[in-house]
């Protein structure tokens, strides 16, 4: 476990407080199948459990009675056989032990508790918990997240939004391994190499230093593709490789990092004019973050920014605050600055980003590109976010645009059309927010500056 | 696609007539979440949907009406939204054209399909499948297992189960990675490196060479936890490490190897002992596997062969046959000799590993040990399979005997005590049975005979 006892009981205590009636049931994840039942996918507890419980073992559930103050872990223990395949482990009334849990019953016993009680309970997103809940609740799984308790998803954000010192050090593990991984990928990266073979490398650090990655590499000389997995394509001299991807703690603390790096070693004229931008717009939102500032502020101050930087260069046109509102900039940087970062990779997105990242005062947007801001609201201090600003140029959308005549007021199609060829480039760092400002994570910083990149590839690459 | 548009028809037709009647409805696997639902684990796909239409896209599905020939693909196309994520992907009109199925129909047209029709389906295992099945055919999850067709599982298994020469070579490139993978935890798994690291280092190049490891890597000096996945626990002189891990190809063709190898780089008097009654048994396998015998002979052969040497060693007692009969030769090899292996590391396992092990003829056993044996049935040429003998000494099982008094006219405890820190030793290979016997699959042998092992560690260890 990551933490004290204490911890665990005095999170819970605050969880019960912040909900106040009825029912919490937290269930923990199993093991779940890749191509037959019992050949899963490498176990990856639900962070919300894990930060209330500090448990890793499947076969789990949780149950806090807010009326009472009755806390109750759910799960069983496992027999001779169970040990030849899998040893020994920890038993129920251990783990309880351990997290500072009174009472354990058996898994089949949870749904005795939960009758005729109001039960509070997340969105859930694995497919077993979801037939769980539909038979302990009586609710098929397309009704669950409306159904989900709006009480308990705002408890758990207000806690898990303001990362605790303990928290931050394990998030700088993570961005320790992260630190390894785009080295390594800056190295690997020559001419002919595959972009599947580095992307596998990468998988092995995150696998040998942490234990797994935050998410699946994004490792592609088709930077436009926001979420671009590697095809086995072999890199080309001429072109960018663009590589996000972060590692995960073995206590499941993320990283998320973004470099781009050109294949030859060198930017070239037209690539490093990008580049320049983003670096700019980066270094912008560094500026910018700090506690009560809005992060929706400081991303419509990047998306200026590069507007301004964009009619430099012939490829945008017109008053630049209209370009922004009418969301032209989004042909080019069709998503957010950033997320929130902590125990999932996009924290706590599977709660509904509406609550992570948005509040009362700061509202969604519907348009284009802003829709996909995950994050918007006033910064406080302890918040871990990504700077991560990008400028792509994606000949589908250039193309449906340019047809469409969307933007045409403040976009230069015949100039962008020329960089359909281009890819896209993003630079994300991790930033913790702190009393007046803000700091990168991790204790070394991944070169991105354009000619910190060209000496860090030139001395290392293999 | 591995193989041609006229294989897949092929495969499809003969499916169609062996199955007879109704309507065959396959399911594609979907991306499967890990900590939010746009989180999600590395993409696999079914087995069986890959073997009959070797696509490999996500939100795909599949209905043969066997009656009137009808072959329809169901599944939707991206729109630019999706694009600008994920890129361009091939539409579903040429999929369907790219496999040889001439109707293509939305995903939500499904359900009127299937009306008022017998439905054949495969038992699902991933729990979205799961749900998909229960709003199609009113099924509860709980339900499904035993109401699958056994005429689709039996045609299904009676194809996977002879591999064609196309196969055969991708299951070859599968085992050319799993090379890199054993002979890389050689020279690694030093005193001082953790398993953990070892392990994560195989992921990396399963995933640079293939595109995941065919099954969690178990990477342990306690090599008697039978599925034991690395802790974190540095590796120690004196003691054994046991590897077992396989690559799947990015086509998902799986190798499965085992190998334990002494940290020091040499085993001891001790090691050695045990460890050549294990090269001895696998050997004896070899010999013995070749059409027309049964899987299960060879294992009980193995099992006796195994109890003559414990005897000889002071470790077992009394009339070999007797002993093998009652079991006893299971409180150190509590598994079975091996397993059908090809697309699935244990091939098949999920449509019912009665159906693909066992037959009218060869009936399962339920005796301890004996009831893990997955693979019993006579041999035919073309079939792959593993030869995975093993040695261990389970402190738990042994305590747990002992205290008993099982097998106790068999087993001399009391030498069996002073075995508890031993750990335990398997090997294993991939094996062809071909006309009139069996070959290694991989083009290079990862050594494991003693001297072999010790001297690739003495030239090789990093």
């Amino acid at each position: 476990m990551l933490f004290s006892k204490e911890t665990y009981i005095q999170r819970r205590e605050c969880l019960r407080r912040l909900v106040g009636d009825g029912l919490i049931l937290l269930p923990g994840n199993n093991d779940t199948p890749m191509n037959y039942p019992a050949n899963t996918y490498k176990r990856r507890q639900d962070s919300t459990f894990l930060y209330y419980y500090g448990l890793h073992r499947d076969g789990l559930a949780a149950v806090i009675d807010c009326e009472s103050g009755q806390e109750t872990l759910f799960g069983d223990d496992i027999d001779i056989e169970d040990i030849v395949w899998y040893g020994s482990v920890t038993d129920m009334a251990q783990m309880a032990e351990a997290c500072g849990v009174s009472a354990v019953r058996p898994l089949a016993s949870l749904g005795d508790m939960l009758k005729g009680r109001k039960v509070h309970f997340l969105p859930p997103y694995r497919h077993d918990t979801q037939i769980l809940l539909m038979d302990l609740l009586g609710l098929h799984p397309s009704q669950q997240r409306s159904a989900a308790s709006l009480a308990l998803i705002h408890a758990v954000v207000q806690m898990r939004s303001v990362k605790s010192e303990g928290e931050i050090a394990e998030i700088e593990r993570a961005c320790a391994i992260g630190y390894k991984m785009h080295t390594a990928a800056m190295m690997l990266g020559r001419q002919g190499v595959t972009d599947s073979y580095v992307s596998g490398v990468l998988d092995g650090i995150a696998a040998s230093n942490g234990s797994i990655t935050s998410f699946q590499n994004i490792v592609t000389m088709h930077g436009e593709i926001l979420h671009g997995v590697p095809v086995g394509e072999p890199l080309r001299n001429g072109r960018l490789m663009l590589c996000d991807c972060g590692a995960e703690t073995t206590e499941h603390y993320c990283s998320d990092h973004t470099r781009t790096t050109p294949v030859s070693g060198s930017f070239d004229a037209r690539q490093a004019d990008i580049y320049d931008i983003v670096v700019d717009c980066h270094d912008l939102a560094l500026d910018a973050a700090r506690p009560g500032n809005r992060w929706w502020d400081v991303h419509m101050a990047v998306c200026r920014l590069m507007t301004d930087r964009l009619k430099a260069l012939g490829l945008m046109k017109g008053d630049t605050e209209e370009a922004v509102r009418a969301g032209a900039h989004a042909l080019f940087m069709p998503h957010g600055l950033g997320h929130m970062m902590g125990m999932d990779v996009h924290d706590m997105e599977g709660l509904g980003q509406i609550y992570v990242g948005y509040d009362d005062e700061t509202r969604p947007s519907s348009q284009f590109g802003t829709a996909s801001l995950r994050m918007a609201r006033r910064l406080e201090e302890g918040f871990v976010i990504t700077d991560e600003p990008g400028i792509y140029f994606i000949p589908d959308l250039i193309d449906h645009w340019h047809a469409e005549g969307i933007n045409a007021d403040f976009l230069c199609f015949d100039e962008i059309e020329k960089y359909k060829d281009f890819g896209g480039i993003r630079i994300e760092d991790d930033v913790l927010i702190t009393k007046d400002g803000c700091r990168f994570l991790g204790e070394e910083l991944i070169p991105y500056k354009r000619a910190d990149v060209e000496r860090y590839v030139a001395e290392h690459r293999m």
